[in-house]
């Protein structure tokens, strides 16, 4: 009877344990398919509150993240990605992944964070490209920030850096009401002009933006050129493409498909010019041009990048994954100036003057 | 008679013009002994005008400049210092000297500027560390700002680099009265530590203070730890020497007085150091660590240098000139951390936790 009884019970909860087992490694083995790590929310969190669009945007970043590093290690197959998953204090945290001195890739970055809190007025207005004003509670904001952010910089000079980042805000007011916006872009920086791969590029993200509203790629490819300007040089960053912060409209929805839209076109604009010129041959020269190029783009993001800038001045932020952006070498020489109407030239020329390389 | 008093005053104009020519010769020739170009406010007028401070401080810079220089020259024979005497439109100009791919330094570039105008109240206020209130008239205020800055890059991991700098501020208020200061500073930056050398060089900084103050070391030094800080490193830049800024006492003669001691100072802090270690051995090991530190190097310079800062923002200003300051090369290794006990540790204690070395 009682032994028979406690037999049953027992045989129960054999039973259910070896259930909760298998889903859990379910779980795990869809975790595996899925991202590069566990999310920082967690999975079934994000399961449970589906239908919020945080629990959306931090899917769809996960899911970026993994998908660019697997298009990204297909090409590279000596080279792996190293991941770390890192909290924050303060709340939330975040997933790097990092490859570094490939075969085809010198530096590869794709760096997911969650992270939330509370922010001081002064600082929500610097979170914001244009200052809205923000009603306090006692002078804190509840926030929620998360994003996915990326930077590619690959050995062979005839293939470029890709830089993409899509972000998404929360702030709570006083009153309760939620701010929220979204910020991203994805741009180009060629060490040498390749028309064709500057057209396949814009184009791609052309179609992306065009698919929401026709008015979208125009405006984010001129925000584009202008914020990647640096300024001391008279010259931009690379040849542009997508840039775009503050879109809080015509709907959440709308805006976050938009995002997916952009963030989906990712592989697709960047991955067939890798694919194309991994194996180009390259003189010393080339390389050497390579190297004053990434020069700049340390100028630009140390001196100029809103994101580097508040990151570094964020207590609590993780400065490897900020300055993952950074090129694994970079040079500069003083008074280097290419001669007249040489390759060198020629690409100057556009960060000097901004192209339309679609209509 | 007219014939005789033609030939009498045709005679007396050749005698003239050949004493004018040899005068002429002679100043070339003490130019080219004493400086590395002509004085940007030309040698006649520095002589007119001899008593005033403005003049022997830019006496003073120049010197430096040459000596500085030389002694770098004389270490590096195979290269030589390029020279570039510049003008800014708005006012003044400059001398750039810079030795660039040599057997011994990497890059060493020592500039000397002299420019005048007008400032706004802002861009005054920006100047002094301590914002002192400028009333202006008409909002602009005639300034006149000259230094001497230089920063050595050598090769070998096992020879620091150095960085210096002295400056004087002249703004001229809307009453006429004449605000002035004085600024400046030496520092060190190795890739590994070497106890002996970090004890020469404070010691001969301390030295050139204690003449003029025994209070003057130990505060400026311990400005140039804080100076010299990457905030979001928790590291210092390299470890110290002296800095200061806003020096308007006891007296314009004695400040001057003590920043020509600083100045003197440089060659026989550094030099000996130069000679010691430009033909040590070293490993790649070595020079890859002095890569990620030059990396640091960067990081400082474009992050937090307020000159750097004020002169990429100025417009005007000769990026080429105040870019000089980085390095030829420089790495970026993601999560690069050094195994404990190494000699790559032992200077990051020190970066970290900046030590006493004279008493």
């Amino acid at each position: 009877g009682a032994l028979g009884g406690l037999g049953l019970a027992l045989g129960l909860w054999r039973r259910q344990a070896a259930l909760a087992a298998a889903r859990e490694n379910e779980e795990e083995k869809e975790l595996r398919q899925r991202f590069m790590a566990p999310p920082v929310s967690g999975l079934r969190e994000l399961r449970r509150r589906r239908r919020e669009l945080r629990s959306r945007m931090e899917l769809l970043i996960m899911e970026t993240q993994a998908e660019v590093c697997r298009a990204l290690a297909a090409l590279d197959p000596g080279a792996s990605f190293a991941v770390d998953s890192w909290e924050r204090k303060e709340g939330g945290g975040g997933i790097s992944c990092v490859l570094q001195d490939g075969d085809v890739f010198e530096k590869a970055g794709v760096n997911v964070s969650v992270v939330s809190g509370l922010l001081s007025e002064e600082a929500a207005r610097q979170m914001r490209s244009r200052g809205k004003s923000l009603k306090a509670k006692d002078g804190k904001l509840p926030f929620c920030a998360m994003g996915v952010s990326s930077v590619i910089h690959p050995k062979n000079p005839h293939v470029p850096t890709m830089h993409f980042n899509y972000r998404y805000f929360e702030i709570e007011e006083a009153d309760g009401t939620k701010q929220w916006w979204f910020g991203g872009g994805t741009d180009l920086t060629p060490t040498y002009l390749n028309e064709e791969d500057a057209v396949h590029f814009h184009k791609t993200l052309k179609e992306a933006c065009d698919k929401h509203d026709p008015k979208l790629y125009p405006k984010y490819k001129k925000w584009c050129d202008d914020y990647f300007y640096i300024k001391h040089r008279g010259e931009r960053r690379g040849i542009g493409g997508i840039f775009f912060d503050d879109m809080d409209s015509p709907s959440k929805e709308e805006v976050f498909q938009f995002v997916k839209s952009c963030a989906k076109a990712v592989v697709p604009c960047y991955i067939p010019i890798v694919k194309k010129h991994c194996h180009d041959s390259f003189t010393p020269e080339e390389k050497l041009w390579q190297q004053l190029r990434r020069g700049r783009y340390v100028e630009f993001n140390l001196v100029y990048d809103r994101g580097t800038k508040f990151g570094l001045l964020t207590p609590g932020s993780r400065i490897e994954s900020i300055l993952m952006s950074l090129p694994l070498t970079a040079r500069w020489e003083y008074m280097h100036t290419p001669p007249e109407s040489s390759k060198e030239a020629e690409i100057l020329e556009v960060l000097r003057n901004p192209k339309d390389w679609v209509h």
